[in-house]
């Protein structure tokens, strides 16, 4: 380790999802990884994917790699829980580069947060269906049970800016009745739009249930897989532009959206044509 | 006119729509046209249309009409108000079939359904955003009013399956207050998920308001264009299947949901994956 060159490790991070959602991961990649250079990719074309079955995603994702490895990232981060949950064992066994998404590093916090062993997941319909949070959770502490509930609605809410709004916390609370009767204490954010609804469900779980956003842990992940591979940034980048922006449609409405979400703003957002990849 | 063979009247009726929506319209042609057999293309790997950009959704429509020729379809129908408003005008110039969409008419029974000159569209963002509805009306009389409004949330409800809840009362009293104030007299129902909300639409506008279900006035137009082209069928087909259904993605999920809307049952659903036409 530590053969890289200079220029290797100063590569950007690529870092993708189906839309906006992932920009919650990369924040916090910037906040703790302030000399990497990334490389975001939203597939805004194809939003959403957690009503999608595995081998639709799976296509899509191997397109989104492809198109990642024209910008010659040294690394990738899979910033979404469907597509992490359904594509990336196979698509770590195909590409070269170091690859990790958010669904372990997740399942990983809430095991080591969870004092009475009784966690919950929400998630889209295809996280939840994978039983990937679960099979991690319990790969970990066999006797930790484990209760996931999709929350379809949650996505649409969110991206129609209804985050503090009663008939969302209508819908919430009709979605978390369930995992409350199970008396669980930690409960994983598992989409990454959820995070913005943070403060709308911790009012209604009550403090003493612990909300896990896998961001965190994903951003300690990264760092770990590149110094695991001798590709951390030493330096931020001079001369080469930090943060690339890319989308498969809609290049204003994402940037509208991503500068309400991320610390700085962003100028430029190019289209691409995924399918093409 | 007239001069084509019975085989090639005897060949199905093309109907696609980004998803389960357009199911719909295929109800109302099976209604009206009992002799035609049908090949619908649901593009639910892509669902939904409405928040994308007209580049993309041009790009998703090309590949559906190349994949319907394959079907050798007589002629198409565009039972997606998006992709109506988006690409008809387009595509209509790049093929030789006969092929209409839901947006004309819808707008030509609403301008003759209205007594005081007020029309109201309620549709995607896509839909409201490319102004077709009002061009068509004014195009049919310059002194119609017409006020849209983009209902985003409404077709994640309908498909949560939330057709009668408070939640979705409580977004639609939201989303047509607008209209009210305006005080239309007519209402386009501008989205084939929408007449599933019908009941609840019609309880917020009253009785007064007529509510345009453009489904009705497509099929008849679907009856004209094919008489016109000496395409229509003289009798249903023996020996052929009837009805056809193919999908991008979650043929069992379509196939559940197609038959909570159609008269008859559904037995399989085939995907097809849509990029590679």
């Amino acid at each position: 380790m530590g053969q890289h060159t200079s220029a290797e490790r100063g590569a950007p991070v690529g870092v993708f999802d189906s839309g906006v959602g992932g920009l919650t991961v990369a924040r916090e990649i910037m906040r703790q990884l302030p000399e990497e250079r990334l490389v975001y990719f939203g597939d805004t074309a194809r939003v959403p994917y957690g009503s999608k079955s595995q081998g639709t995603i799976l296509r899509f994702v191997r397109q989104i790699v492809r198109f990642l490895e024209t910008k010659e990232v040294k690394a990738i981060v899979v910033a979404c829980n469907t597509a992490s949950a359904y594509a990336l064992e196979t698509i770590e066994k195909e590409i070269r580069l170091p690859i990790i998404g958010v669904v372990k590093p997740g399942a990983r916090t809430a095991a080591a947060a969870s004092r009475n062993g009784r966690i919950g997941v929400i998630a889209t319909d295809a996280t939840i269906g994978s039983g990937l949070y679960t099979q991690f959770i319990q790969g970990i502490n066999p006797r930790l049970q484990v209760f996931g509930k999709a929350c379809p609605l949650f996505v649409p809410l969110v991206e129609e800016g209804l985050t503090h709004d009663f008939v969302t916390e209508e819908i919430a609370r009709r979605y978390l009745k369930e995992l409350q009767e199970k008396e669980i204490d930690t409960l994983i954010l598992g989409c990454t739009h959820y995070p913005l609804l943070r403060s709308l469900i911790r009012g209604i779980m009550g403090d003493e249930v612990q909300l896990v956003n896998p961001a965190y842990e994903t951003a300690l992940d990264l760092r770990r897989l590149l110094e695991e591979n001798g590709l951390l940034s030493e330096h931020a980048p001079e001369g080469l532009e930090k943060y690339q922006y890319y989308v498969s449609d809609g290049a204003e409405k994402f940037r509208l959206f991503a500068n309400s979400i991320l610390p700085h703003e962003i100028r430029t957002t190019q289209v691409v044509d995924i399918e093409k990849y």
